[in-house]
């Protein structure tokens, strides 16, 4: 949820908007923003939005953003893509002011001087800003590895950097994901052996499931699949549409009549399909869950399959994914992932090396790390002044909120600014797009919350009872018995309408009712509590 | 949650009977055991419970199996000394009957005729089991790995593994925790230049986080301490009886003058103080969890103390481990954790080499992967279809309950019996002993449940509001408005009383709320109520 102010007087650049996935402990929210009330109450200065990739991360708080301010936005093509797909499906007042830049483009903002400088990262065109201000250059890297054989040849230009280190850099911030990693990490084409060994190995239909916005992988699994004469089927939302971005900008060269509908891969020799299925991390609604449980209408996995799951784990997600490859399991299929050894994934983050040759270059008079835990930035602030020494004047560890302050005498930490999360309650990924409500959950007591519980039989996946509806502050169910009456009904047509594995599976069960009952009440009331389920197991 | 039952014709034997520690999803209860409802209903034919280890997933449901009958358990030393430390905690009416066994030994119940055979594993007194039945042997691994230079010097029993393999085995049950790593497990004496690193590099206070049954990782810690003059404090309630009851069995040497009091670690010099301390998967109210947040009565971190986490992430852990490894790291203390390159720390079990040196030797018949979740039990079937090719007449994943059947022609799967998981209530780990309730949850209706709502603002921390409490079937709360304000003062005093960085860690308030209000609910009432705390941040 990655967010970042600049202010030089009455001067503020955002950098990336970002958004998060909310963690088990957040129940009954879709997703998670920063609180941008910093930026609200500082309206009338806040001249644009500078971004360095288009991962949810950076860009996913942008319609949140954009509904307060309508500032100008500044990214590379894919980014810019990615953030228009984002807008579509919000209805915004006014229309999005979108500036795109290239890497080695410098442009003027008020006080401020900013250059673009391509990095390699796991999504394509990801840039570095150096911001110049009257105070000294700031240098953001965004999220970046030094790749040196990168697959589309582009590797970080190391050149603008080391200038902007020769004639001196007042601050660098700079990614921390990966300080834990000694080493390098490896290039993005060490995967392609790796791949290559699946495709040899997969008598059925090959599945891969990886990021959509993984250009350079897709693009990899798009040159294997020629080679070894398997059609491609994308699967997935997300996929089909970043994949059609991704060929527009010419970022991913489709080879001609490779695709296939997904419609038709299970009508297609085994043999000669492979299916690219967004969902990695095990998302409960996602394609490759749907796939996992047998419960996806275009695929339909066989024993002699293969199953390669092509991406890192995020933190926090191991159960849903462990649990999603344990049902591929079940299917017969072969499947390959994250704890297999080679993984057939690599790091889009720099490791400790990579970090130390960031420092030497740019070799800043201040360094605050970004983009970690606390330990991790902790570890980073550690490791620039063992590279720097004396030329560092000082290494700044800051949690959210917290304000660093430059003038001409030095920097010191100064106090916070309001910060925080704001929950999120959209549709869902795969649901039609509906208007998304910002739901700050100070707001709760409007429209209260809903808690429906069920009991469900462990051996027969059934519910033993009707299901329960606990709710607070949600006057139209209280006082209204038969539409409680009906609620409880939608739970129980959810619960009969899952297959068996689904009914196994918590995660899955409690997102199905979450977005059965909520698109009921929604039309039944218009109005939308917060919707908790609470499965026991009898 | 391992337990196996062994049945020929009316006689029953058990083996291993544990308990795990509930997901995040199964909100309100302390531990889970197995149903043991298909041994109650065979209760005159169960002969015996026969342990491999003393790991709490194969020794934790004693307690709850015993109140339900009170058969003979057969295990070594100190398996054994720590089934009598479980169920000092418990009241049961009949004495237990415990018969102590050592490795090499043989004993006769029923038709079986069973043999110990001494392995390695993360825990002292690991065996692995052979029982001759009337229709041929049956080998059951245990945990196990296979470490030719354990550091007690007591390497596994190959020959016997051997001799039964030699003369015929029918089925063989192994481990297949690690069967998605390559190679050989290291030996647990890589840990130790490791740990030397620390010692050597720390310049305050060596605290070392380890699982308390780790008696070769600690008889590593003291020999170390005892070489770099530093004096070792245990601390945590499982620290310090486990390392006791190993000293009192000889199976930790403690060197003279070693130990210090945990109430002396602060009065003595930095340096010369290694704290050994309990809680390494961020457990809420674990000592090292207390300890992180500034809130352990006898250890405070300061900015030259060094902590080594040593002991792998139990998958799901992950959120509440990292949560509490970034608090340690705000104390300014270094941190050496697991993802580390190399870790302070070596798996107990098995990589693949050494799951095929156990099918080589053994040449079972038929073959049933123990110990892991589906797709780990499915690969180590497949492996032993590669190790064993046609000497193998059938390999079987079995999900739980499920039976496999053998008989003269052969074996095949048979069905399913009764069986699930149990949910306890019982008191916190470091509450004084109390009452343990079985909580069946098909007799939640019974007590009913509690949900205190609690928003807390984030960047204060505190509760915005007087606390909600919803409740259904708690008739005691619903209908006395006075024990409902006061356990909503209850509430509002837990938080109080808590410190700004428990407050900011969900997973501490939620136990700290469950606790005190459970302890408030169980005195003005004598009821037990599920209570799932709720906590919104605003």
């Amino acid at each position: 949820m990655n967010c970042l102010a600049l202010r030089y007087g009455d001067d503020i650049l955002v950098i990336d908007a970002g958004m998060m996935f909310p963690d088990a402990e957040l129940l009954g929210v879709d997703i998670v923003v920063p609180d941008f009330s910093y930026l609200q109450e500082n309206k009338e200065h806040v001249r644009a939005l500078i971004l360095t990739h288009g991962h949810e991360d950076h860009i996913g708080g942008i319609p949140f953003l954009l509904s307060l301010m309508n500032i100008p936005i500044y990214g590379t093509a894919f980014t810019l893509a990615l953030v228009e797909r984002r807008l579509e499906e919000h209805q915004l007042e006014e229309d999005p002011d979108l500036a795109e830049v290239e890497p080695g483009e410098r442009i003027e903002i008020g006080p401020f001087q900013i250059e673009f400088i391509h990095v390699t990262h796991s999504i394509v065109d990801a840039v570095a800003v150096a911001i110049t201000t009257p105070l000294g250059v700031v240098i953001h890297t965004g999220d970046f590895k030094i790749d040196p054989t990168p697959t589309d040849n582009r590797p970080v230009d190391l050149h603008t950097l080391a200038d902007y280190g020769k004639r001196g850099v007042l601050l660098l911030l700079s990614d921390s994901t990966n300080v834990d990693r000694q080493g390098y990490t490896e290039s993005e084409r060490a995967v392609r052996p790796r791949l290559e060994d699946c495709f040899r190995r997969a008598e059925g239909r090959l599945v891969i499931s990886c990021f959509s916005s993984s250009i350079h992988r897709l693009q990899q699994i798009l040159d294997l699949a020629a080679d070894y004469g398997r059609r491609v089927a994308f699967i997935g939302r997300s996929m089909t549409s970043v994949t059609e971005i991704a060929h527009d900008l010419k970022l991913l060269e489709v080879p001609d009549s490779i695709l296939l509908r997904p419609q038709d891969v299970m009508s297609t020799p085994a043999s000669k399909v492979v299916a690219v299925v967004s969902g990695t991390q095990g998302e409960p609604m996602s394609a490759m869950s749907r796939v996992a449980v047998d419960n996806h209408k275009h695929l339909s996995l066989r024993p002699d399959d293969m199953v390669v799951i092509s991406a890192r784990i995020i933190p926090g997600n191991e159960k849903a994914i462990y649990r999603m490859i344990d049902h591929v399991s079940r299917r017969g299929s072969d499947v390959v992932y994250g704890s297999m050894n080679p993984p057939v994934h690599v790091s889009g983050h720099a490791s400790v090396e990579e970090l130390k040759l960031m420092l030497s270059l740019v070799r800043p008079k201040y360094f605050m790390p970004l983009h970690g835990e606390y330990r991790q930035l902790s570890k980073h602030a550690s490791l620039a002044h063992s590279v720097l020494h004396h030329h560092l004047k000082g290494s700044f560890v800051m949690e959210c909120g917290e304000v660093l302050e430059f003038d001409h005498t030095g920097a010191r930490k100064s106090g916070t600014v309001s910060v925080g999360r704001v929950c999120i309650d959209s549709g869902s990924v795969d649901e039609v797009v509906e208007d998304i409500v910002i739901r700050d959950r100070r707001h709760l007591s409007e429209d209260g919350f809903v808690l429906p519980i069920i009991a469900i039989n462990k051996q027969t996946g059934k519910s033993v009872t009707l299901p329960e509806i606990v709710s607070r502050g949600f006057v139209s169910l209280e006082d209204d018995p038969e539409l409680m009456q009906n609620a409880r009904q939608v739970v129980v047509k959810t619960l009969d309408s899952s297959t068996a594995e689904e009914r196994s599976d918590w995660g899955v069960m409690q997102e199905k009712i979450r977005v059965d009952l909520r698109r009921f009440l929604s039309k039944q009331t218009s109005r939308r509590p917060l919707i908790m389920p609470v499965i026991l197991e009898v």
